[in-house]
Parts: structure tokens; sequence; C-alpha cells
């Protein structure tokens, strides 16, 4: 009954209609996204029109269109980044005072490097990482770490590729990268020097709930900077995090 | 064609989903999704496979559900919400370094003030905001500020009431809450003492963006610490803010 002529679920058509708003494209008329879901325009205009019925999109005077305070309200009150995130900040602070550059939580979300959190210092160095972006896993220091300890399906399944180069420096063949992430199991760590920019070193270290890697904890150096004051901060804030996660549940 | 017999859009079911999800509530059966939305199983079983299959919602092993990563993401990445979050929250930082309490900053929504960012000192006292939290207006002191600068129609709205105690000190007099907000336009700050929580006391001052008031930043003091020096630290971090807006439009 909520199914289109080509078969796809009305849901499945407003998270398409969700998807076209991203940081670089946050204010869109509705002909464009329209256009960049791959909708009709009449359709476009119906779920436009309940979707800011429902608040989860908003319109401004010129009537074009971005995302609801609403939806915004509904995808943290409830959630599993929230739970995280509020555990982890005030020990990526302590991270931040310490190193006085960029220091980012990132969670393993579809065989990518999700970012649910990044502090930064008005003078920090290069860093191409934000809130609700994305890194490939098998290039930044954070993706590495929850590579590391992803399921074997997971870790096959990147590992098969394609493996994007972003820097000359990115491990992108498949045998040195299964090294890599054997090195990362064994000590705990990842320092990984212009793997994303060729300026900057990502250093990263794993964060468990009950016993599994749930996310990695990381800064952001410019290379010339050495990274053993860096990897004792983040491993002090992973513990740290960790106690915090176990005195959440109880 | 969406819509269903009792008249309601899909999109209007999918809200009503997701609404089911609380921080007191983020994990549920569908049965129990279903009842708290008030729709038919069948529908609600939809509904939820719809949703999980789109990685809205998750599954946990036990098959109970939980809000998805990926609503997180699409929800934050092109959000007016981030944006703001992120001008803010190295001003907010620096105000918790010198009030060492809790630094909250707040929007309105739907008649409420929404808080959109919390940080805590481990030492600080009493407080019952929280991220994605909401207050009542004429209660909390964040809530005063945006009361004070919102449009007419929002201020007759919340004053025509009903307006309700949370404590015996909250402002629940019509006449008198406009007499509040009369003296909070002309000094610029609200210092709201037992108004939600007898033991402490809100003190809150606008953000403007574009010459019109967008955010309140606030902190929480224990009931017997002096507000001077918190006044003047939100004061310096809104002017410092309302600068990063700005930069961040050029």
């Amino acid at each position: 009954m909520a199914n289109s002529p080509s078969g796809d679920s009305m849901t499945a058509r407003i998270v398409r209609v969700l998807e076209t708003f991203t940081a670089e494209r946050s204010l869109q008329t509705t002909a464009e996204i329209g256009r960049r879901a791959s909708l009709p325009s009449t359709t476009a205009h119906r779920i436009v029109d309940e979707l800011v019925a429902s608040g989860l999109l908003e319109r401004d005077e010129d009537r074009r269109v971005h995302l609801g305070m609403h939806l915004w309200e509904l995808a943290l009150r409830g959630s599993t980044a929230l739970r995280l995130r509020q555990a982890a900040l005030p020990h990526m602070e302590a991270v931040q005072a310490r190193i006085r550059e960029h220091t980012q939580l990132a969670v393993l979300e579809q065989d990518e490097a999700l970012f649910l959190e990044r502090l930064s210092h008005p003078d920090a160095g290069a860093n191409i990482t934000r809130v609700a972006g994305r890194l490939p896993v098998h290039a930044s220091s954070s993706g590495l770490v929850l590579l590391a300890y992803a399921p074997a399906s997971v870790r096959e399944r990147v590992l098969a590729g394609p493996l994007r180069a972003l820097t000359p420096e990115t491990v992108t063949d498949a045998a040195r990268l299964r090294r890599v992430l054997a090195e990362v199991r064994r000590t705990g760590v990842v320092v990984a020097p212009g793997s994303v920019e060729t300026v900057s070193t990502g250093i990263a270290v794993p964060i468990r709930d009950r016993g599994e890697v749930v996310a990695a904890l990381s800064v952001v150096l410019p290379r010339e900077t050495s990274p053993e004051p860096s990897i004792a901060a983040l491993r002090d804030a992973a513990a740290a995090i960790e106690a915090a996660l176990r005195a959440d549940r109880r």
C-alpha cells in the first residue's frame, strides 16, 4: 500500500529525501530535493510537505527547506551515540587540555569511521574530519582501530577493496593492511602519519564497552609533533571513558 | 495513496514511531512501539522493518529495537543545531573552565527550551537539563531569555497558559511574568533562583545571529553561589559565539 510503482517503500523514499541534506547542502528547494532523491515532482512535494508538517524539515522565508530541530531532537534523545558521547566528552576535554590539537570520537558505521565528536584547539593544525562526517576505515587512524577489532566479516569485506588512496602514504595493499591491523591488535594503538593528509599524523586507541571495541578515540597532530604524549593522554582518557560507560550502566 | 484509513500520512506514522524513543526508553520491542505509537500490529511491524532496512532503526541480538546511528548522522550532518553548537562549544568550554558548574546552550522549539549542549564539571551541583531534553520557557533561565526575545505571537501563546509551577518559586502569574520578560529585555540577563529546582539558580544570556536572538547560553549554580562571576563569563562567551557565527557565514 505504501509502495511506489518502482517498488521502494515510503520509508525508503523519506530516507532518500533526508539523505539529500549534507553539511555543504543544508538549504535546498523542493525541486532540488526531488531531483537529488530521484523522486517525481508531485511525490517530492508531498513528502516535503508532510515532513515539514511533522517538524522533521523546516521552511525558511524563501520557502527553501532545511533539516528541522525536531529531527535533531528525535535522533539524539534516545540514541546510543549520545550516551557514548556524553560519557566521553569530559575525558576528551582532558585530552584537549593536554595536547591542544584536535580530539575525536568515532564509531564503525556501514564499513566507515563515523565521527561522533570533535574538539579543536583554536591554534590546531589541519584536520578534515567533522562531527557526523565519515572517513574510510583503511586510511584514518580511528578507522584502523575500528577495523582491527571489527567482526571478521567486516574486515574481509573492506580488505577485498577497493582501497582508495587519500595520499601517497595511505596503505592500499590488502596484505600490508592485514599486517598493520595485526600490529594494532598487538599494541592497542594506531600511529598513522600522512595517511589522510600528508601534513598530519592521526593517533587512535580503542574504547571498549562490555569487552567489545565500540569506538575509537583519536588526536590529529601536525606531522612534526612527537606522538608519545598523545598516546599517553589517549590511553588515560580511554580508560576513564570505559569506567564512565561501566558506571552509566549501573 | 500513502495514507492510512484513519487519514494520517505515512510520514506522520514514521514520526510517531521515532517519537516513542526517549532517553529512558531507548530499547523497545516492536509490540511496545506499536502500542505507544497507536499503530495496528501489522503496520508497526512493517514500518519498523522498513526503518531497520534503511538504518534509521537498528535491532539488537534480542530483536529489541533502538535508534540507528544513520538517523543520528542524517539529523546532524546538515543541521542548524550542529552549526550553532560547533560555534558555541569552544566558548562554552571557556565558561566551564571559569565557573566549573554546568554550562548549557538552548534554542526555542515548539514553545519550549530545547537543550543543544551541556557541559558539566565532575563536582557540579544539581541540574535536570540534558542534551536533546526540554524545559518550560517560563521556568528555566534559558527559556526566559528565549521567551523575552521571541515573536509576540509565541510570547502571548505561552502567557495565555497553562503556566505550570516546577517549584514554589516558578513565576506562574502572567502579569508578573510579563514584567520579568520586560526586565530581561532591559538588562539582557536572567537570574532565576529556585525556578526549576529549589537548590539551584539558573543564569542565562541571549546569543544573537543577524540581529535576532537564536539561542540562550546558561549556567546552573548551587543556590548559595554568587551569580556575578557567571554573568561576566556568560556575556564574554556570548560575544565570542556571536563573532564565531559571523565568521562562519563569511
